[in-house]
Order: C-alpha cells, then sequence, then structure tokens
C-alpha cells in the first residue's frame, strides 16, 4: 500500500504517481517520451531494454517489467533476446555497441562517477556518437529516478508480469505524456 | 573535460548539458522549477536544502554547491544552518518535521526500498503532509538523476566555492527554466 493516499481508480505504478501530482508528472512523462520515443539512431527496443537493465539493478519490479516488456514486444529478435540481455548483458548476443553503452549504464547507475574514460572509448570505437552515449546516461540516470520515487512510495506493483502486457501495449500506441496524464 | 564534445561557451555542470540537448533539457529543467519554486508548504531554502543533502551523499560537487548556495541565499538562518544540515542533518537545530523528511530523502538517496513506514510516520506525527512526503521523495530521486547526469558525463564543474554565487543568484532571479535553457 502507497505511504500517501492515492485514489484507489490511479494506474499502478510511476504513471499512478504521476496522475496524482500531475505538475510533477507532465515533465516526468515528457522527459520518458523524448528519451524512449524520439526519432533516434538508437531503437525504442535497446533505449528501453537499458532501462529495464538498470530497473534490474535498482530492483525495481515495477519498471522492469514495464520496459522489458516494452522492448520485448517491439524487439526484433523478441523476448528471449530482452531476457538475456536482462539477466547477464555481457554474454548477450547483442551489437559490441550496445554491450558498452549498457556497461556505460551499469556504471551510472551505481554512480555518476563510475563511469571511466575507458567506457566511453571502448562505446566511441564500436560505434557510438556523443547523442548516443549521452542519451544512455540519461536514461539510466533517469531510471534512478522512476525507481526510486516508484518504490521511495511504495507505489502498487502488480505481481503477475501478465499485468504488464497491455500496459506496454499502451505505452507503445499512446506513449508516455498520455499513459502518464492522460492527455 | 566532459565526455562528449560540447560547445566551449556552454554553462557549466547540468544546466550546460542542457543547453547542449534542450530537448530533455526542457523537461528537466522543468520538473526541478516545479520541485524547487513552485508554491509550496515547504520553503524553497527547505527543498533546496534537501536537494543539496542529497547531491552530498552522491559526492555531486557541482549540485552539492549550486543548490546549497541557493538555499544560503534564502534561508532565514543562512548559511551557517545550511552548513550544519549538509555536515550532520541529526545533530542540526531544525524543526522535527524537517528532520524526518531528510531522513526519508536520505533513505531514497540509498534506494526506494531504504524507506520505512516507521520513517514514514515520524514525518506524518510531525506534520508532514502527503505532498511533503512525496515531494521529497521525488526530490531526493530527482538528484539521484541529477547527480548521475552530471558526473557521469564529467560535465564541467567549477572547484572555486564563489564561481556558484552568481549562478544561484540567476536561478533565484531566474528560475531554472531560464538558467537551463535560456528561455
Amino acid at each position: 500500500m502507497p505511504y500517501i493516499t492515492m485514489p484507489p481508480e490511479l494506474m499502478p505504478g510511476t504513471p499512478g504517481l504521476m496522475r496524482y501530482r500531475p505538475e510533477t508528472g507532465r515533465p516526468l512523462s515528457q522527459l520518458a517520451e523524448v528519451l524512449h520515443r524520439d526519432a533516434h539512431s538508437l531503437s525504442q527496443a535497446d533505449r528501453e531494454l537499458i532501462a529495464a537493465r538498470v530497473s534490474a539493478l535498482n530492483e525495481c519490479r515495477f519498471c522492469l517489467y514495464t520496459h522489458g516488456e516494452v522492448s520485448a514486444q517491439q524487439h526484433s529478435e523478441g523476448r528471449a533476446m530482452v531476457d538475456k540481455v536482462l539477466s547477464d548483458p555481457s554474454s548477450a548476443p547483442i551489437s559490441p555497441k550496445l554491450k558498452a553503452l549498457v556497461t556505460i549504464a551499469e556504471a551510472v547507475q551505481e554512480s555518476g562517477h563510475s563511469v571511466t574514460q575507458d567506457m566511453v572509448d571502448t562505446a566511441r570505437n564500436a560505434g557510438a556518437t556523443d547523442t548516443e552515449i549521452h542519451d544512455t546516461v540519461l536514461i539510466s540516470a533517469a531510471f534512478c529516478m522512476y525507481n526510486r520515487y516508484c518504490d521511495g512510495l511504495a507505489a502498487v506493483v502488480p505481481e503477475d508480469p501478465a499485468a504488464y502486457i497491455p500496459m506496454a501495449a499502451m505505452i507503445i500506441r499512446e506513449g508516455y505524456s498520455t499513459c502518464a496524464t492522460g492527455h
């Protein structure tokens, strides 16, 4: 049960919190919209996968299941690949560039100071652009926020992974702004 | 030196990064604006102080000095009080309510799962409202993002504390949106 009194009709997890306090919900959902869905050289599936991996490290079940599911529904290689990356990115059959970006995201999850020049050079040598490096750092940093926001207020988190399937479909169809703020 | 190529005329720290990528800079600065400066039962000085304390725990010098300075310039009891809270909130002569909120913020900095019902009850018994508890959790979570964003990209961080005085004055005068996006 959440630590604050929330109307029971609100959605679970972070979207419910965003609707509870729309003044902060608007920028929070707009940030997610840009990070995941704006035109980009990284696919939405890969950006969602980075978010899901960071959420796994932060043990935020709501964000892990939501963004893992959004990635799985959009990934050309499907759910099996997403599960491999989530459990052990270093051995997953992904491109060297995505592997290097996931390594940076994992460092950011620990601390901003854990990112090294070596990690950045590895990503750049594998073809990562400045925007891809910037957005990887910001996606990881942002999920260190969303995860803490969700769990720090003990938001409602559905136990059944099946509950995340329609939520992910709604995000893919309508985007984060609509999902989180209702318009 | 930042890990990505940034025009040298950009501001240091997080505002420079927001101007580097305005698509994400806009929601990031709007979130800071609402969290710190919207009308609220907590003073801006106290909300900035919570942000500064979280930044100290994350060892983010840029955000610690910036928000510590904004708080000091606005705090009715001045810089000495701000320094006391930043170094040891538990012994600082602040209200039981603010102390309980800082305790929640410190827990969130560690992990969303570190917040306990007991911490929330203590804050509530000291007079904290749902909005104050919500915003404390979100301020701490948001600075776990801003801190990682700044240090994870090795943004320029002025060494001299005096450099933060005019920056804080600009934030107080013009707000976060102007500071970070230039309009």
